[in-house]
């Protein structure tokens, strides 16, 4: 089911409604009032006859036709008995305003976990409890305590904080910014965010999604579901409790485990999601995505009637990675035509100061038509003979006039160019306070045709001996032993077509020269210990061995020290292994995330990672092209490729190596954390070895 | 002579006075007289006997008191006249508002020096020409085309775009923000920012410096004087044309070289300087730097009556870096006391929803206790029962009881706290629109402490032998070679207490071979060619050299060898040089800029610089403190301090290098750049090589 119900209910109940005003029973009936609502509604109150004006009911099963949307604003410890009462009439859509639920502890989440059970099995639907209702300007529905009925409009939000909910509806009442839906999703014990927005990713109404989430309730479906979304309109989402000290204010508001903050980085990428670090930016992205098309791509003019805010844009434009537009020739001459001579006629086009609306609307429309320009912002500084208001028509014209390209404008100032940014909005045209954050949104609009425009996903499916890894990892969980030893990790890699060092275990130095006289030479030496995890700490690696003699001593020395460093240590011999040709070292790893499962990272070995934490993280499964963009994305990767004359390493193999690691892992969820390292890679064409790797699992 | 008599004139003539509303001669008059300037007025216009009910004047000589300042209206061309008769009368300020000088070309660049020369000449300061004039709230003074006389209050502003200042008006006087003076610096033909800041300085009602420049007149003056006011009152600033695209749009408009990114940054490090990178973040700041005392520390408390925006808040906190502070038991315990049951205790302190002003007076008064606390971030999001405006009073009466710690607040909304930001504005608190740029102006506040309380700053000077460099110098100017060659670099680091590796030019592979035996083995010989700048392409160097027969093939090799690759290059011999001792090899160089002066760099060899750009900048003269910190700032420092049981390198002697370099560049301005490279360091207490130096000089 849908959530058709809520948005567009026939009738509407009200649980709890007040005659009081302050309280919020009487505060929801008040809005539902003012706002307009077309259909009926129902105040439902045993103590009160009616209610500004309307009947009030003793209770829902007195209500002649059962209401289609019920709100409960009643005591939380009532709840209970009213949606039995809901069940009882047939009501499928439920919003429960009333606190004191999950948020409180332990007994309010028996209390809320009581009521939901009940809600599903009578088939209801349930926004809520703890929040503060929800919101739909086109039909007149304002059932929340949040404040007036917004303005029609293209962005659909929801909130994870009534309170934030309720200042974000204050401020864009203020400005005349325009919603097709606000959802307060407070506790989201039944519908959460995921529900809200598959509800509104068909809705014609709504061109960009909005909101703010503290926590996300299922990663891996939201994942799926906002990867699918965002191919129909953008999401913007803000994020809280990713850092340390927010997640702790985050757990001890909601009681919701706050994901780790890469994993939420790499989800979001992954699904196309724009990450907003504050309301305003959000909004400034809203106010662009909801009115102007996309950008074919990252070219922008600008045109100001001041020098100071045009160099502020440019700069702005070259740190955003986005490019200076150059204009045509064509265009520099047509603005020649009748701009004054004192006019900068090159990106940014300077009008100048005297500038009237008329030279505006002349220089948009040329801009407009030349094809190396993919989106404009025009910037107003107040001047004496600046006419705010008649150029804010012109740009909505002009805008008007040529839909496939979008303008932003920037009007600096306040009282001056009030009327004009009043123009602005309604005209559909983004206003900024700052050439910054003008561009900023445009840098977000581009990001966006970037995501939208990348490939389909393919993930490829290698060959591989899955029967033998499930034996190894089914018998270690049998036993409880979590930690899988180097030998069978190796068995594992194996299966999944990696290349191990070749060797075997030695117990005197006969054997061991032996084993090395088969291998070749050079050779490595590491002692064999269950009990020895590292194993250079104790003197337990010797590499580069060149000879017979070189092999024996080494053996030797290993077989007397280290049970003296070591007493404890049960030594099992010696491995004897190939040593790996020259190449670098690099490390593929996978930490399993509570929330997104399995997130992979790449990082180049030794102090690369050790110094420079250079690293880089994907969800699995990875794709060919994710891959190859997690190498790609390290500062380290120029290494890779080779500097000095350096020729480089085979990087299409260790893209290949992190897809294998990251079928192995999708494929296996027992798999906690593993990392193969190092992972040594030699130059085009050659073989990586996986030298060494540790798997941890979880029942 | 300061700026008094700009700022405080007792009487003020406008020449080019004009009936005609729109007309600037009209606007700045109309201001002047709106404002209630209580000095005298005197229009100045040979065709009107009066505007404005003011008696109008021919010219500056028929008015019978000389007007201390004079504001210049009239067309480009008539200025020199007017400067003339300024000339005449004995007025020492003038403001020439009139466009049309240096930003149009090279006739307007002449006709400003002409009028700038005649100033001089006369005694007269200047500001402009091409500006907006100047206003000083306090003295009822609006000499200006730019708006309505703001409020009085703590911020100067100084800016290089006139239109930017009028926007910035219109915005402060739509919000209240109060100015002590706000000049419009224009093309700066006399007057500029340093004689701004300096005037300013002193300046009882300015407690902080704003501005906006698009390039800055003299860089080392600016600097120092910068350093200078930083530690009396913070400068924030606006520095636009930093980026390429920036600069052309910079320079195109007017006719001013923007410097590099790199050297501004080091020089407002240097000074202090807090750069801003757009209007609104300079008003965040400057509101908090205007009206709240400094923190002592970064640990920042956040009381709310929302979970979400404190979560956001905490979020912020993280990644600036500053503390979430830790409330103290005894405080905890006090809120305890009063606030309810299912209130945060801890921070962020969380009021709940239902909070009145009482509630937020009480926490902030608890909280403001906390030693532990060194700044307060109060957040209201507008709910049912939310008193915006008693709250507001509460924040202003509690934060002016205790005058030691700044309070800001970030109310939520627009209409619903409209009346409560109008207090909290009056009241001196600053009031930020989301807890991000309140949380990111406390950061600013703190990187402001922290940097007013380093160390005076001592540039050790080291003895050195400055008559040997002196004559290699001038005699390579006084032939015109201005890149010195290998042999002569190495003398002026020796002359500068660096070591240089010990070798000799051989001429036949038996004297290569003598100098060998003398240096000791290992050597590396080097082709001797002032025509082969890049030796190892040509097969020039050889390195590791360990017998007398690998000099005499490498020897051989080379003579044979390198005539054929390079016909035309003039060999003087073969270098035969000690092998340097193991070690890490860094870069220490220098880039003289063209407004700052010599610009220090220090970075990791190899692939550290080439791949990962890891180097860090720093304006010469360096003190330890400042050569140690370059170290510090690059991300490779690790690497220098020794990881995975590599002991590291000497660190204080490559601090001691830079200084020594600091010193050579800043003692020869002739020397344009150069670097060592590489640098060799071993481990504490071996002594650094200085293996190669490039050089280059300028007359």
């Amino acid at each position: 089911m849908g959530l058709e119900s809520f948005f567009n209910p026939r009738s509407v109940a009200i649980v709890g409604a007040s005659r009081q005003e302050g309280k919020v029973g009487y505060e929801i009936l008040a809005n539902m009032i003012a706002a307009g609502y077309k259909g009926q509604i129902f105040p439902v109150n045993p103590k009160a006859e009616e209610i500004e004006g309307l009947k009030c009911y003793a209770s829902l099963e007195s209500i002649p036709d059962a209401p289609e949307l019920v709100l409960i604003v009643v005591p939380a410890k009532m709840v209970p008995a009213v949606m039995q009462e809901c069940a009882k009439v047939g009501s499928k859509a439920v919003v429960i305003i009333t606190a004191g639920f999950k948020e409180v502890g332990e007994e309010g989440r028996a209390l809320e976990r009581q009521v939901i059970q009940a809600a599903r099995q009578a088939g209801i639907r349930v926004i809520g409890p703890n929040c503060l209702g929800l919101i739909v300007p086109a039909n007149h529905l304002n059932a929340s305590f949040g404040g007036d009925l917004p303005a029609s409009g293209g962005i659909a939000y929801l909130s994870q904080s009534g309170a934030l909910l309720a200042a974000i509806l204050d401020t864009a009442n203020a400005n005349g910014i325009g919603f097709s839906k606000l959802v307060s999703i407070g506790n989201k014990a039944d519908v959460d965010e995921q529900d809200v927005m598959e509800a509104v990713a068909d809705d014609a109404q709504t061109k960009v999604i909005a909101g703010y989430l503290e926590s996300i309730t299922d990663g891996n479906a939201f994942v799926r579901e906002a990867e699918r979304i965002s191919h129909i309109k953008p999401i913007l989402l803000m994020k809280s409790g990713g850092t340390q000290a927010g997640a702790e204010a985050a757990s001890s508001h909601t009681g919701s485990l706050a994901g780790s903050e890469v994993a939420y980085e790499s989800a979001f990428e992954r699904a196309g999601i724009i990450r907003c670090d504050s309301i305003k930016q959000q909004f400034d992205y809203a106010q662009a995505f909801a009115n102007q098309p996309l950008p074919a791509g990252s070219r922008v003019a600008v045109i100001t009637n001041a020098g100071g805010p045009g160099i502020m844009a440019a700069d702005a434009i070259e740190r955003e990675g986005l490019t200076f537009a150059k204009l045509d020739e064509g265009t520099v001459k047509k603005l020649a035509e009748k701009l004054p001579a004192a006019a900068n006629l090159h990106n940014p086009i300077d009008v100048l100061g005297d500038a009237l609306a008329d030279r505006y609307e002349f220089a948009l429309d040329v801009v407009m038509d030349d094809s190396g320009v993919d989106a404009v912002l025009v910037l107003l500084t107040p001047q004496a003979m600046t006419e705010a208001a008649a150029t804010a028509e012109a740009i909505v014209k002009v805008a008007g006039q040529r839909p496939g390209k979008p303008v932003l404008s920037c009007f600096l100032g306040a009282a001056k160019v009030r009327d004009g940014v009043g123009i602005l909005r309604k005209g559909g045209i983004p206003q900024y306070d700052s050439p910054e954050s003008a561009i900023d949104t445009i840098d977000a609009m581009t990001r966006y045709v970037q995501w939208r425009s990348r490939p389909k996903r393919v993930v490829r499916l290698f060959p591989v001996n899955r029967r033998r890894v499930e034996n190894i990892v089914e018998r270690h969980l049998r036993h409880g032993i979590l930690d899988i030893g180097e030998a069978e990790s190796k068995d594992i890699l194996e299966a999944y077509g990696f290349v191990t060092p070749k060797g075997s275990i030695a117990t005197t130095a006969d054997q061991a020269a032996n084993i090395a006289q088969q291998l070749g030479y050079p050779v490595v030496l590491k002692i064999w210990s269950p009990d020895i995890l590292h194993k250079s700490d104790v003197g337990g690696v010797k590499v580069g061995l060149t000879s017979e003699q070189e092999v024996r001593d080494a053996f030797d020395l290993m077989i007397y020290r280290i049970p003296k460093k070591k007493p404890d240590a049960h030594i099992l011999g010696v491995l004897v292994q190939e040593m790996c040709r020259k190449g670098k070292e690099v490390i593929l790893g996978m930490h399993r995330d509570p929330h997104f499962g399995p997130l992979m990272m790449f990082g180049m070995g030794g102090i690369m990672v050790e110094v420079l934490k250079d690293v880089a993280f994907y969800l699995a499964p990875l794709t060919a092209q994710e891959a190859k963009q997690m190498l790609v994305s390290t500062k380290t990767y120029k290494i890779l490729q080779g500097v000095r004359g350096d020729e480089g390493v085979d990087i299409e193999r260790i893209a290949e190596g992190l897809q294998r690691l990251s079928q192995l892992v999708t494929e296996f969820p027992q798999i906690k954390e593993m990392d193969i390292n190092p992972y040594v890679v030699g130059s085009p064409g050659t073989t990586p070895i996986a030298v060494d790797a540790r798997i941890s699992l979880e029942q």
